[in-house]
């Protein structure tokens, strides 16, 4: 038609080849969100269970996916250096990533808020970063995970002082303004009583997303999870242990402690228990 | 710290000013979506009404959008060509368009499909594309309701010969292969008596969202609505009707034809009858 | 070959079509390079007619380029809105138009320098910047224009204190310091006895070269040529005289005044006088 | 100045961090320059040395090229993964790299060329690719390496049959169409009783220009210069004897035969013999 010229005027970029593609998407206003619908301070369970199970949609869908890390209202994906999805199109890999992201988690939002209505609908950002070397994307993880214990620290001390120490907000803000780590250790452990070592690992540390095969329970068989770990990943052992990762293998038997029972995220992928029910329908991936 | 460094890979992509910035989004693998909830064929006005909604929530939030075309699972957002929106950031404004969209096709979902549940999160493509000129705008937009008309008439012939007509999907496929216009205006009307002309409207022009003041039935001052019609934007009739949306001219006053209602989307805005409790709580629009 | 897919990680961007493409050269460390070669202050007549003949060596071999603006070091060269040149690949129009100016510029070197050798060869930078409308072009060419009447007022009052006023740089810099256009003006006029007015148009208002026909005096018909105006061109009069730049339309004759000289630019154009040997051999220009 | 705004509308792009930058230049329809300027077919020794001669003048400017390779009217920089050189903005790299080159061979051209004029300024371009990896950034070496050999073999042979062979060039190029490389060396080797390996390594190779430290014969000290080889660059052995380039440590002592004679690329360097007074001027290199 006479006005098919106008295609002519979409752009296409093509992400360089042999980078690892990391797509980052983060709450919008979430400052604002979290409070309108009372997310436990600072770290609110299910607010982060949700962020964790919007992920893994999006991780079960896209298979390039080697690893998500996760914290506060971010999630960072990483795909393989050498996928082809979408052609490496940047807009489309990171608004289709964005987008299924946010509409899982508005879709599962009732299964982990039973008391709380979704007031309005959230946005998530996404943008997308290219890191050529291992080292590069190493580091990415590090910075994410560094901000994230900061930050945790930081709110853990914050909040202790304004609902066990009673300070109105600005006074907890210039209490701790200037102050060290050790600092904040100490306010906690002297005049909370608080060992900030002793805070769920998922508040310290994030949560990492990674492909694992792990026996079910059900049946004793392997079967191919998507993993959520609490963990650290600034220091080389995790990359040793998980080698797989960076070497783009497949995924290796992860030997989950008898004794400890399996996260619900990785229940609810096997269809044992409450979530038997929860049967992920896989959307068929749908290449270009 | 040592892995901030890391930030500096990121791109920061302004869009040229002075351009009419398109955003696009189209469902992702909608095939298999409409016929997995049983749309109606060619066209269910659940879906589109939906569709509908999901577009005036994102045009709600950012004011710097000035008209919005939907049709079948795609909808185009057109912002103003001095927006200044996340300092013209092309991933910022396509992200934070398509994430809200999604969010809000998926939390409104219950509202419109009040028997199908929703089986599993949707996703939406994303695009942004620049037009220089008010022409190539207009032309862009006439590119989108021409595809609607063709699909349409193509879909609705298709669909006759199939649910009326009794033939196979590939019979009634080879019957329509080559086949002009008029040969399935024809089909239609000698074969199913339909004359193609009476189909609703937004079947086949699609539906336009454009910023008007309209009088509430409520109390009769004029509120700012977002507007839908179904009417062609291709000849120059609607452009000089509307010429506040190329003017970039604050919205007019419409006059709403007395006896015909006013369409849900706009008493759901005007709090009116059955959409009463649906306040659209507004997202407090963050500049970046 | 098996080394073949390097080609993959080129990108491949197109500028967006319907847009003025402004390509501006600017030569690189020019404050050494004229001091090098002793050009007189502020303005060299013979480098700046270097400057002119290498851009029309450019505007000659490229057709689309409907209009070039240079002053002291730099040279804009504005192409047609709808060009298709190297399908209109940002990189190849940037790189042939620097390196053909480039070329010209040391090439042309010895005819306008005839004591001064070239000490080393020279460089060039280039950019490429997208202009959507007409009025972003005539403001582009009005900022670069404005520029060099701000430039040059402030060199000629420096180089006045300096060379006859006997300053030092540094003092005729202090001298100049927050003084306005008038206090400039008044120096020189009362200082130096100069009328600014009188200045050289050229160095005033920098080189215009538009495609006009003009009667060639050997004889009498019109031959296109290349044609170097020094006037203003921030007013509506240039734009408004010469219509067919903003229109894109054929070149218009010019009426060249019978009493004044041709410049030599043209003469050469027209193998006329000293530049009778001075065939231009037209570069075949090699569309991609 | 209120034309200030339109400084908005250029593009800041920056390269990727940490990415080998390789700039190729390509002369403009040199199977023209080449006839009009009557090089020897297939190779021009004189045109061969003036591209290594500009190429050296490029690579002694910016310190930040690690190695160039040249071959036909093309020739690759690369520049090292880490350099900040004008912030690692592209079109900066690109445009000065292109214009140095082109200027350089204007300059050059009457020391190569001593009975040919130069009949008009040639133009390059130039393109900027990233390779994340040292293997890519080696395929692509391999790869251009590789096209010299396959179009010199082709070349060759073509114009043995043509030149001494007596065959036209529509023949020459059926006779050779669908051949292989053994073919072409079994035609050199019976029909014109040339063995193809007994060719000049430029010819066969192209020219690799690397950073070398070797002794001067003026005084025996050592001398930083930019030494040009003749060798094979896809095996190993080249990237084991000089790993200082992958690796991007200063440059190693390079033991030049005796009894072979120095380059004059390299005398020229030293400033000996009849390229004494050849005195290379160093453009003080400016940083952004
Ligand atoms: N109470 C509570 N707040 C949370 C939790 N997770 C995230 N948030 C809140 C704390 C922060 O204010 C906000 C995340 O920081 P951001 O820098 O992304 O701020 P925000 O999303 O408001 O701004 P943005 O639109 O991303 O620029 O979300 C949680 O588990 N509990
Ligand atoms: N039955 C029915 N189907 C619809 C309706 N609206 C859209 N669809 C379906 C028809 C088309 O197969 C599809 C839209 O065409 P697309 O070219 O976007 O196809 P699809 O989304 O499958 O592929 P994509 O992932 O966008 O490349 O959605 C509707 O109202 N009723
Ligand atoms: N004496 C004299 N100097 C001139 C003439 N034309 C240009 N120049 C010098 C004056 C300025 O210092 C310089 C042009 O200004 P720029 O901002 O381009 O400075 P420059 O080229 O040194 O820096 P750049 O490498 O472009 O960032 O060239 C001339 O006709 N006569
Ligand atoms: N006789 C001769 N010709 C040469 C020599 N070096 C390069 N050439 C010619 C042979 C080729 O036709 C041409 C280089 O191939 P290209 O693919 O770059 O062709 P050309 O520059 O004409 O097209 P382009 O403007 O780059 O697309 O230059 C030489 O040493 N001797
Ligand atoms: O979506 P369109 O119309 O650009 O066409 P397509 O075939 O769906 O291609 P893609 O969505 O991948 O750009
Ligand atoms: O999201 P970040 O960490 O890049 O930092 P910001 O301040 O939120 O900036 P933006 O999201 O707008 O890039
Ligand atoms: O120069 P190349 O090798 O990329 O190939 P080409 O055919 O000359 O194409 P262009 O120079 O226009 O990219
Ligand atoms: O050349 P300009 O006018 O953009 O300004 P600059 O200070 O020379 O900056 P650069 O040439 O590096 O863009
Ligand atoms: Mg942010
Ligand atoms: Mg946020
Ligand atoms: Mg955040
Ligand atoms: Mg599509
Ligand atoms: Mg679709
Ligand atoms: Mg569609
Ligand atoms: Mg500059
Ligand atoms: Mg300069
Ligand atoms: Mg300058
Ligand atoms: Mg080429
Ligand atoms: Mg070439
Ligand atoms: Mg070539």
């Amino acid at each position: 038609s006479k006005f098919e010229y106008v295609r002519k005027f979409e752009t296409e970029e093509k992400l360089l080849p042999n980078c690892w593609i990391v797509v980052r998407i983060d709450g919008r206003a979430f400052h604002q969100f979290s409070t309108k619908h009372n997310f436990k301070k600072p770290n609110d369970e299910s607010a982060l269970a949700l962020m964790n199970k919007a992920a893994s949609v999006v991780m079960n869908e896209f298979k390039d996916i080697v690893l998500a890390y996760g914290q506060s209202d971010e999630y960072s994906f990483v795909l393989r250096k050498d996928t082809a999805l979408y052609n490496r199109r940047g807009p489309k890999i990171m608004t289709y990533l964005s987008s299924l992201f946010t509409s899982s988690y508005v879709y599962h939002w009732n299964q982990f808020f039973k008391e709380t209505k979704l007031k309005y609908p959230p946005a998530f950002d996404a943008r997308v970063v290219l890191y050529p070397s291992d080292q590069n994307l190493r580091d990415y993880l590090s910075w994410r995970q560094a901000d994230c214990h900061i930050n945790n620290l930081y709110n853990t001390t914050f909040w202790a002082l304004v609902l066990k120490g009673g300070l109105t907000n600005n006074e907890a803000e210039k209490r701790l303004c200037g102050t060290l780590s050790s600092d904040k250790n100490e306010i906690l452990f002297s005049e909370f009583n608080t060992n900030y070592n002793n805070e769920p690992e998922m508040f310290k540390k994030g949560t990492i997303l990674i492909r694992k095969r792990i026996k079910s329970p059900k049946h004793g068989k392997a079967r191919l999870v998507i993993l959520p770990l609490h963990e650290d990943l600034i220091q080389d052992k995790f990359w040793e242990k998980n080698s797989e990762i960076l070497a783009i293998k497949t995924a290796q038997l992860y030997e989950w402690p008898e004794e400890s029972p399996l996260p619900s995220l990785v229940l609810s992928q096997l269809h044992i228990g409450e979530f038997d029910r929860d049967k992920e329908i896989v959307i068929i991936e749908e290449t270009d």
